[in-house]
């Protein structure tokens, strides 16, 4: 196959989105439509990819090259459109960046579920020095450009105002895919004219032009209308988000992951799973999480980018969002309800994380435990360690972060004030409600609190008259 | 065109409902399937409007006297129908109460989504001196009444038994609403019998009447099944709830506002948002809100009575719940997840709230924080005061509530105790664990604990043998 | 009607299922596949029970026994199919159970919904010597063994590829039940070959030698699909327990209760409903739990194994596990929002428990309150006490649990600990911050703190310079 360049349409404005931000960086399961579309197109190998921005375009660059940077993949070029005039004046500012020979892939920067094994059928055919269209077959085709077939090859690209009654019959439709030989394209888009009613150049000129040329035309069906399928408004994306977060759930369904309801289920990123995964109902996983064998989610968590070992069970109504520096949950660990672990919480083997307990940037090792109303902030946590209820690490001193480091084996009571730099050794035990200040040496007790007086015939406050 | 009255039927059982509330009483979308009737006849500015009641009268003339008085609106006259014999009686109850001239609106307060639009060409129609019916078509009409057309007039309503076969293909239904001239109704509810398997009068035997009597008969169609289906059980009930947040989560869509999963979206009340607004799946609004432009609303938030402005993210589980009073979240405020927000929490600028914190009846200047497991009451909260982990204003002494001033640059460490009434000065600090009975001066630290002290070769529990 | 045995095949592998657990363990609404069988069998008394058993056995046969036991059954029996050579070859491996009179019930442990009543009338045809098959009409029977019927009798299954066309458009298939004399199975069973391409013993070809015997083979219909459909997929396992809650809704439903979306619920045992009782999103409900008269559940609520007593209000995010001891809520009792409610939580009538507060083991009696951020556990608390928001009992000392009294009337502070074993007598105040070790005498204020010291003209640490 002859080198493959591409031509993203990403210059749009989207109007009915109604938004502040350029339609094509909208995300769809928490990846910007465009996105989606450059990470397909990374998978092709091209010899150069030319994105055509216009509304927003600075912001558009900026994000594409942001993303190459961190894919590792050379930047794509930036050809920008201003004024727009039409999909074929969009194409055509992206001449001057694509060389001579090979062959061009178009597509479109909203369209975001198209997939590479479709591009690349499309390639095959688009390489054979003819013009290859993607189409696709639709429940309802109306509105749509139709494809006129003669015998193997395509006769031209009917819109729907200009059908025969015989025509808007056909099913197959233009889906504003094509790959089409460079020195064609160039000699065809210099042809191109605004003759017509909204005084635009239009890419599917072309096929005409191709026709007129005695290029033979051809067109190749995507398998699935949901590849492409472009957003238009938040109805259409709310649509497509949901179609698509269907399809992963089947995914992982037919990799044995068991979903309690498959409608209520949002993965935005990558969902590694082991065996025997239950997921229960209004789950949200986002950026990179990975379940092992047998872990269990209880209804209405959400997890973002943590990996939770083998046997693990998170509870109902848990959160986790190691966003920066990732969280990590031990084998056979119990987190939740209600728990909420943040960056760097590791949690060991075994580890038990209870109702209203704060986890940030703390390691807790194989069976430590922070079972009630608990805050363990930039925190050490040895093995089998029990930490009270309405205990706190006071990390913060209102300008800089301490640690705390608790080692094996010691038992902190309920309501304890750790004030960090502080250490607690091995076998040491807390009392309740002390604020503990200095270390604690191993197997001491450590006390701080007022004595408890008792004083009689105390008068409770009455209820204030009002006015 | 002549004045307007209105009837609204609302005396009937709801037997499958079974339950204890008038049918009529039952809430859609967080308002009585009543109340929507009367908000939309309400915009009708109608001369007068009788509300039949029967079951659970009190209780309804009760509901709906309340909500004229809360809307500034005339309180509509109520008729009983007691017992009930039939469509027509009732509306023979409200004759006393309907002058000679004019156009009497009839409707159904079991049937609550109708546009005040389709009853206004209702009206014109109803006003020519001929009956209006309102009608519609259905995909599956069988069980209803079918609209027996002859050129451009109704000649007969007639019901799913007496129906031939050739009258059971016609989609076209009588929907329970008309409009007729107030001088026919008197007249031809006059005539009515009851002479029929069930004993009771029936509203559309006028129809046959009008006829009679040479009257033309039209039926004017609504645009939308959903206008006037009824409530007859609660399977009903929550398919009318469903179908009307779907219509209400378009419509935010067509705003431009994102929503993750329109199936997985209720709004019981009025949802004003800005631009580019995100909300999450599985959220639910109640009362009175409104979101400025560039909020983010995170999964499962609950959210009721608050303004929240620009630029803020309510992250997922925040409970916010200002029934009376109000909250308010200022721009750029950074909410949850897990927090709580209750009656008068009144948010600036940047403030942070975050996990396992409750605020009710306290403002929180611009840049203030609390972000873990605490409880603000009945306080004023300075400029980027830091509220520590665990910290707790005991507002209340058993008897009455008191107030708490932290001034500007205040820290308050953990798990602190602020008896009320207390002031904490201008950039004061509080010491972890400190229990704060009496002001403290600005600049100086305050601290109330007990001193640390350890205990050597101290024993820890034993686990106590079984038995 | 003659004596019943039953035999359930139960030893499927569930490729598809990608799961270490055998198939029929696969929970549907939280039981196992195979018990929903085992207990609709329970309820047509059958003479003898017979679990065919191969894959994962020893775990399918531990799992029914205990289920019996559980439920008072007889313990049935089991018979080990290895290798597995096809659904006859599975039947023969019970026949030296089954005794020679009477008729066998055959059913699959991996299709959970079928209904004793369906059952019933299968076994009234086999009863009558004759061979009586289950059957159901499918939209889309592709891949199904068609029933081809021959005046009011049975001629055949015709599977798929042998079908003609005209035989595919038949949609009443075999679904895999069948009730026959055992007399006659035994003899057809001993007759069938695996002279087929999988070189399996067919059960289904007992079809034929019946028909060859001129023994009579009618087809039952089942009147929902939905009882027949097996379990061979998570995606499968997904849709049926789609399925099977929304049934479960529309019951409850009848029953008048108010579910705010029938597709966001889910019972997972059983609920029993008092009158005027309210559900809102996305609950879900385990174990057993009964609500009473006009109890209203809020948004996103998991309860599991609890009884709620009439008018009691659950507030959003409200989490209950009662699941070894049971919870209980008093009539008018308000819970929640986030609150978690553990094994032994009795809360009496009145009772407020409010935001991020845990009750585990502990009674609280009428009209007391723990409004916020609270740990109540192994504690008796009396009367109108109002436990104060960030109190504690440490009820535990690393190695026993110890029980907390506190009597009527009391009042406990904020951020208060409460050292088991220890007793606040009547109407005694606990100081907030205070550590409680020994008993309060009733009446008298018990305090525990440090004196409040000012240290003045304090300097905040500063924010340390980077590296």
């Amino acid at each position: 196959m002859s080198a493959i360049d591409v031509v993203v349409m990403a210059a749009g404005k989207g109007t009915r989105m109604k938004s502040r931000l350029p339609k094509v960086l909208h995300s769809l399961a928490g990846r910007a439509l465009l996105r989606h579309v450059m990470d397909t197109v990374h998978s092709l190998a091209a010899r150069r990819v030319v994105v055509i921005t216009g509304n927003g375009a600075a912001d558009v660059e900026a994000a594409v090259s942001g993303w190459a940077q961190a894919g590792g993949a050379e930047p794509p070029r930036f050809a920008r459109q201003e004024p727009q005039l039409g999909t074929g004046h969009a194409v055509q500012q992206a001449l001057p960046l694509l060389p001579d020979d090979g062959t061009t892939l178009i597509l479109n920067g909203d369209v975001p579920l198209i997939e590479a094994a479709t591009l690349r059928r499309l390639l095959e055919q688009g390489d054979a020095e003819q013009l290859a269209l993607l189409s696709v077959e639709m429940v309802d085709p109306s509105g749509y450009g139709r494809i006129i077939r003669q015998g193997g090859s395509v006769r031209a690209i009917v819109e729907q105002k200009d059908a025969s009654e015989e025509q808007r019959r056909i099913r197959e439709v233009y889906t504003g895919f094509m790959a089409v030989p460079n020195a064609m394209l160039k000699r065809w888009l210099s042809r191109l004219t605004n003759d017509n009613a909204q005084g635009e150049y239009y890419l599917t000129d072309i096929v005409q032009l191709a026709v007129k040329d005695g290029v033979k035309v051809v067109a190749v069906q995507a398998a699935d209308p949901l590849q492409v399928e472009g957003v238009n408004s938040p109805l259409q994306l709310a649509q497509l988000e949901r179609a698509f977060q269907l399809r992963q759930a089947r995914r992982l369904m037919e990799q044995g992951v068991r979903l309690a309801d498959p409608a209520r289920f949002d993965v935005r990123g990558q969902l590694d799973c082991g065996q025997d995964v239950d997921i229960d109902v209004n789950c949200v996983f986002e950026g990179n999480v990975s379940l092992g064998d047998g872990v269990r989610i209880g209804a209405n968590c959400v997890i973002a980018n943590a990996a939770i070992a083998a046997g693990a069970v998170i509870h109902p109504f848990t959160h986790i969002d190691g966003e920066r520096g990732g969280v990590k949950v031990g084998e056979g660990a119990l987190v939740g309800p209600f728990a909420r672990l943040r960056p760097g919480a590791d949690l060991g083997p075994d580890v038990h994380v209870g109702n209203f307990v704060e986890i940030k940037n703390s390691s807790l090792a194989r069976g430590a435990k922070a079972n009630h109303l608990a805050y363990l902030g930039d925190a050490v946590v040895g093995e089998r360690v029990n930490y009270g209820a309405g205990s706190i690490t006071a990390n913060y001193d209102g300008a800089n972060k301490h640690r705390t480091v608790i080692e094996d084996d010691v038992h902190i009571g309920s309501n304890c004030v750790l004030v960090a730099p502080v250490k607690i050794g091995r076998g040491a035990t807390v009392g309740g409600g002390s604020t503990i200040t200095k270390d604690a040496a191993p197997g001491t007790l450590a006390v701080a609190r007022g004595r408890q007086v008792a004083i009689e015939g105390w008068q409770r406050p009455k209820k204030a008259p009002k006015g």
